[in-house]
This record gives C-alpha cells, sequence and structure tokens, in this order.
C-alpha cells in the first residue's frame, strides 16, 4: 500500500523543478533499482510488487524502508507504459571536484546542448561501457535525472560520473596541451590517426553541431570517413560517439 | 483543404495492415518529403504547407497533385507531435532480386529480431552513411516502413535496399567461403582483426541477441573490447553496429 503523501512525491519528481527541490530523483524498472542499490548513490524509497521482492530479496537491504506495491501502484506513480517490478527515489549526487588535470589522465566526454533524453543516455551507457572519468555537459543538455534519461542509461546512471559546466567557459582552464577534440566533416580522418585516450572529446547538439564558440576551443577536429557509397548525410551523435570512442581505445 | 478520403486512406497508413494492403506508406516532415522527392521510390501523394510550397517550389514537381494543407490538418493526418511542413504518401517499393552472391562484393547488414522503430531507424541510416549494398531483415523485425522507424532513419528509407528473409534459411543459401559475422562477447577483438568490407554482419536483439539458430551460421564472432575500467554490461544494438561496421571500413 502506497501511502498519499509518498505517491505525491514521487510523482512530483517526473518534474525538473521538484527534482531540484528535493534533491532526488526517479529510477524506474527492476534491472535500474538493483543497480542503484548496488551502487554508490542514496536511496530513500524503494516500491516493489512482491513477486520482485521475492525474486530479488537476497539485493533488497532489509533496513531499506521497502514499500509493496501493485504493478498498476507502479505503473502510475511512474512515466514508463507498464511496471511490474520495481521503483525507487535515489538522491541526486553531490558533484565532485573538476580537477583540470583529470584529462590528462582519461577521456573525458563533455557534451554540448544534447538535447534529447535517449541520446544523453546512450551516451552515458557509452561512456560507462569505456569507463571513462566522467562526463560534462553543459547547461542546455537534457537533464540527465530526467526518468527518460535515468532510463536511457541502462544502469550508467548509477556509475558514470557527472559535471555541469559552460563548456567555453571551462575548455579554456584545462592544463596546456590537453588535447580538445570534437567532430567536424572537415576534420581529419580518425582511421589515420593513433589516439589515445586522453584529453575531451566534445560532441554537439543532434541539429546544430557544436555552438561555434565551443568549436573554438578545439585542438583538433576529427572525420568518420563515410562509405565510398554512402549517402546519408551524418550520423546520430551518439552512434558519432561510440565510433570515435571505439578509436581512441583501439590503441590503449 | 484535404478530402475525407485522402484524410481516411493517410489515417489508416498509421497501421501496418493498411501499408500491406494499399501497399504504400507514410513520410512525415518536410526533410524526409524532400529526400523521398529526389528518390526512385514511387510517390502517390504530397500534402504541403503554403508556406513550405513556397519555400521549396524547385523540389516540389509541377506534375504532382500537391495538396495545400495547414499546419493542424498535417498534424491531425500523421503521427509527429506537430508538422507545419509536408507529408507525403509513398508506394511501398519492389523487393529487388539477392543475389547469393551480393554478400561477396560488399558487406549486407542482417538484422535478426530488432523490433525496436528507433533502434531499426537508426541502423538504416548506418548502412546508408557506409553505401551497404542493403539490410536483411528477419520476419521478427520492426517494420521498416512504420512512420517511426521511417522518421529515424532521418532519410535513408529512400536509399537503402531492404529484403526480409528468414536469416536461418537464408544463411545457408550464400556462396561458401562468404564471411557470416556477429557480435558476442567472447568472440575475437575487432581491433585485432583487419576486417574488409563484405559478406554478413549479422545483429541481435535488443534484449536477447541472436537466436541461437542464427548464432550457429556465423563464422565469425566479434567482440568489441570495453575500456578496462568499463560498467555497462552491453551496448545498444546500434551502437554495437556503428562500432563494428568502423572496424569493417577502416580498411577499405
Amino acid at each position: 500500500m502506497v501511502s498519499k503523501a509518498l505517491s505525491k512525491y514521487v510523482q512530483s519528481l517526473h518534474q525538473k523543478k521538484y527534482r531540484q527541490r528535493h534533491g532526488a530523483f526517479l529510477v524506474e524498472g527492476g534491472k535500474s533499482v538493483l543497480e542503484l542499490l548496488s551502487s554508490d548513490l542514496e536511496t530513500e524509497h524503494v516500491l516493489v510488487t512482491a513477486e520482485f521482492a521475492s525474486q530479488n530479496r537476497a539485493q533488497l537491504p532489509e533496513r531499506l524502508a521497502l514499500v509493496i506495491a501493485t504493478e498498476y501502484e507502479l505503473t502510475q506513480l511512474g512515466t514508463l507504459a507498464t511496471n511490474n517490478t520495481a521503483l525507487a527515489v535515489a538522491r541526486l549526487p553531490q558533484e565532485k571536484a573538476l580537477s583540470p588535470t583529470l584529462p590528462q589522465s582519461g577521456l573525458l566526454l563533455a557534451l554540448d546542448e544534447v538535447r534529447d533524453p535517449g541520446n544523453l543516455g546512450t551516451l552515458l551507457r557509452l561512456a560507462d561501457w569505456y569507463g571513462l572519468p566522467g562526463v560534462v555537459l553543459s547547461p542546455g543538455c537534457a537533464d540527465p535525472y530526467s526518468p527518460k534519461t535515468v532510463s536511457a542509461t541502462m544502469g550508467a546512471f548509477a556509475r558514470v560520473q557527472l559535471w555541469e559546466r559552460d563548456l567555453t567557459a571551462w575548455l579554456p582552464t584545462l592544463a596546456p596541451g590537453t588535447g580538445i577534440f570534437g567532430a567536424d566533416l572537415e576534420g581529419d580522418n580518425v582511421h589515420r590517426l593513433t589516439l589515445r585516450p586522453s584529453g575531451v572529446l566534445v560532441m554537439g547538439s543532434e541539429s546544430h553541431g557544436l555552438t561555434p564558440a565551443v568549436e573554438g576551443c578545439l585542438t583538433r577536429r576529427l572525420h568518420i570517413p563515410r562509405g565510398t557509397s554512402g549517402g546519408a548525410e551524418s550520423l546520430n551523435v551518439a552512434i558519432s560517439a561510440a565510433i570515435l570512442l571505439d578509436n581512441f581505445f583501439r590503441n590503449q
């Protein structure tokens, strides 16, 4: 049985305004909730169906105020079309310090106005796959803690370090010599370069690419070669990022 | 002004059953409609707003029965949240012959039960980018002519050759020696191979990977290395396909 107060609280977290006010966000679906519980994030509430509870007892700590709910209740409370497993409320993590020398020891991903929650989620999943030290988001990006983004990360939300920075202010503060890479149709062919995973890879918005001021901060423009008889004008931002990251990590 | 009969016809094409009955499909949004008009596909109807018509007169052939519609009408007729540009009805293309030796001269993409229209669209856009000779879909894949897929292809629907085949029946008919590749966590590291774009690359469903019978047809299993500190268990199917295709095309 879900109390009225808890229902109201959970539903308020569909909106960014209330996520910020309460410092909390929603995690939906059994797989994502288990990822949350095995992470360093702080969990406020866990709501599960009786069936999910009995199947995952070992992973659902006793000490947590587990609320047993029906599939109907979970679906009503959340944003998924249906939810017959679990839903949780987690605390928004505190942003850690972002050292200007971090990009010397690993490759950071920086996202410039990536507005689609699905694309953002896929990019965070990629960052998790490659074990990047983190992702820097411009203020114009989709909210990484919106239910849609969290869901699209397939659990990566619980592991990937995030920072919000005005990229044109932040990029110039990096240590001199830091590679700042971006995709550009006129850039260098990535197949002819030997890239190593350090520096910053900046990816632009779905429809407009990098903003000119951010583009001005790049130290190297990278180009993904198209097939010789290829027709498409461009690739999706997450697809481009994946190909570029594979090119950085192939020479590890 | 859109006639009642045309409205009814256009709206029926939201459903696969009627697309098949009428041999036609919907193309929504100005960019996609212009891609359609510059392709070899046959167009039945073009509905445009007056503004879009005046901005694109050169690309909207006179001979076509252009219907001028309001933004409200286009939005009502289609599936997009809003449409203030154009909507068209195109004939479903005739499937061309699929020669068993085609994969010797180029790399075909084969999709095994890819059910998400957005993923399918992104995969077709990728096939277009690399100029693949075509894509073979198992009967369990999403409909490539659903409005969502067409929209996600970003114009590639008008250029990429498609075939529907039962993969377990089709793959064994290929010429002996044809490479049949698939992704597998236990496969060979793609960074250590020199792949060339010929053969068939088979990609499996979002949640289940390749069906066992299809997996049994592979001649080589490929593995995309994860970052040494990576956390994610898997990559999205379109992301994996992109990384693999880049590895096939880098040695062109």
